[in-house]
């Protein structure tokens, strides 16, 4: 398998790193990979007979500027790949736009319309384009991965596309944001309040030091958002979630949740009732026997109900930039096992 | 995809309803089904041109004989289907031998041999003979559906493969037997004794009669066995598993636990150590940190832990013929789908 890595940030690098490593266990199932693309922001390396991963991660730990290195030039960039088309698939973690998708959206089409399979990273075009996107992979017999885009590691795309496959997914809830989670946790066993335990994440690398995105529940919604789009067949917006974070939780909430046994935990929401499908993200009081309650600290979770299949909780997601490279991963192993992610 | 039916008891009976009521979802994907045969203990149904679901499962309410449908012969069997050859897959869903894995083992030979997909939920030659009948179905180019034998409705299976796909599993741990599971939590809200909460569990039908294989540790310890030599690639039989079962604890047991806020589970697990690979069933009390510590009443969950993707456990599974029926399903969709299974 010909590959094209674009955007070669900090998943990228652990991706390398981990085709490297794994080599000789890819190459047991019959997958050798072979990287003849690395693009990113400088320019980018071309080498149609390999790129040599071992001295290629030795150089990115001393030098920023890829183009330094053997192949490499300002003048290699994703139009290179779309022009040669010599790659069999390429993997797309571009940092994330969600107004407007860029520039993923764009490579992807690009790189799909030019016959190559495409992994991606990227929520913005995910989350803005799904379903174009899908129809274009599928009407030239291509693949397109986005397990990364929703949880990283943790497997809630694959669990509602192949662990629920031949089953109708009536509601998806979940703990989809592991630094809010970190901080009602801290809330909870401390008894610190909202401020101290965002500053406390931010101190471990946890949170950022803007935390909007994750604390004012856009993160989750955009996962929501994703998971709903793909596993329900549906086109909706952001537009469409209602969002609601963690910010305003006082600890005399969370002392009056523990009297009834119960924990606050942020959770995102799709419901299909007669009135539509409704979606939300908000503060819940969950008692001992939600299946959510044990999804401590930052962890992460989703559960499906189905029609035919029951509930399927799936919890765990490990953070990181390699946890996430091997979330790409697992969809090109997936991708090469055959798995058909577009029909 | 035409399709025999080998075994007709209740999970047989609910895969045909399944088929018949999801006839449109599946199409719609590009799954056109057609039964061709339907055989069981009395002899079989032979109907070239597809069974009329609808009129067989309504005749399946009234008569046993399923020899008495139209196209239906005592001389239709199993070899029938293996000398015409004229499906794509066989759902096989014989009653399991553990000792012998018969009739099921023949089966599938035979059917694989004669280049034909299975899909099973007969644990008895998936606990003796996986690793044989997986390397039958690759040299064939064809696949081979285990997902039932292990949790039914709980993607066991799936899990360790496609969720756990360019990974490698360190680790298996697991609540994989309901019975019991059943029998604990009611010895523990209840304050009954296990005598009491094993006659609970026997009058609403979730034990059998005779319990032995699940309160003494079997049935999770095939179960572990299947998911151990299938995710990890070994050969090891139910005398490598060491194992105990739910007897012998006390309420107090519990009452002690409980003043350490532990809950006892029956857990299952499988550990790759310096000195080789242990397998083990037995009684374990867990503490609220534990991710398997939420798993209550009739659920099930199966933990992994990997090199690369961290932790991840699946929990849920709902019980019964119909959730049993529908895991069956969901390998034939994944199949469909294009996945290979037996790499």
């Amino acid at each position: 398998m010909r590959l094209a890595i674009i955007g070669c940030g900090g998943v990228g690098r652990a991706l390398l790193r981990l085709l490297q490593k794994k080599q000789a266990a890819l190459a047991a199932e019959g997958l050798a990979v072979c990287i003849n693309y690395v693009v990113d922001y400088y320019g980018g390396i071309y080498q149609p007979g390999g790129i040599d991963l071992e001295a290629f991660t030795g150089f990115c730990a001393q030098e920023p500027d890829i183009t330094k290195f053997p192949g490499g030039s300002a003048a290699v960039t994703v139009d290179t790949i779309v022009q040669n088309a010599d790659v069999d698939l390429a993997v797309i973690m571009t940092p994330t736009n969600k107004q407007t998708g860029q520039p993923g959206l764009g490579y992807m089409r690009a790189l799909l319309s030019a016959g190559i399979h495409v992994v991606t990273s990227d929520k913005g075009p995910v989350l803005l384009a799904y379903e174009e996107l899908r129809q274009l992979a599928r009407e030239r017999g291509l693949q397109l991965g986005i397990g990364c885009t929703t949880g990283g590691a943790l497997p809630a795309v694959n669990g509602g596309v192949m662990d629920m496959a031949g089953a109708r997914i009536l509601s998806i809830e979940g703990v989809l944001n592991g630094t809010t989670n970190f901080i009602l946790k801290e809330m909870e066993d401390g008894g610190v309040s909202y401020e101290e335990a965002l500053q406390k994440a931010q101190k471990l690398g946890i949170a950022e030091t803007d935390p909007t995105l994750d604390v004012e529940g856009w993160d989750t919604a955009t996962k929501l958002l994703i998971l709903t789009n793909v596993h329900m067949g549906l086109k909706k917006t952001l537009a469409d979630v209602e969002v609601s974070g963690i910010t305003k939780l006082t600890n005399e909430d969370i002392r009056q949740a523990a009297k009834e046994k119960k924990k606050y935990k942020l959770i995102g929401r799709t419901a299909v009732t007669e009135q539509g499908v409704s979606m939300s993200v908000g503060l819940e009081a969950v008692c001992s026997s939600h299946l959510l309650y044990g999804v401590e600290g930052r962890n992460k979770a989703v559960m499906y109900t189905s029609d035919t299949l029951g509930e399927l909780v799936l919890m765990g997601g490990a953070s990181g930039v390699t946890p996430a490279a091997a979330s790409v991963l697992r969809d090109i192993v997936n991708i090469h096992r055959g798995y058909d992610f577009v029909r």
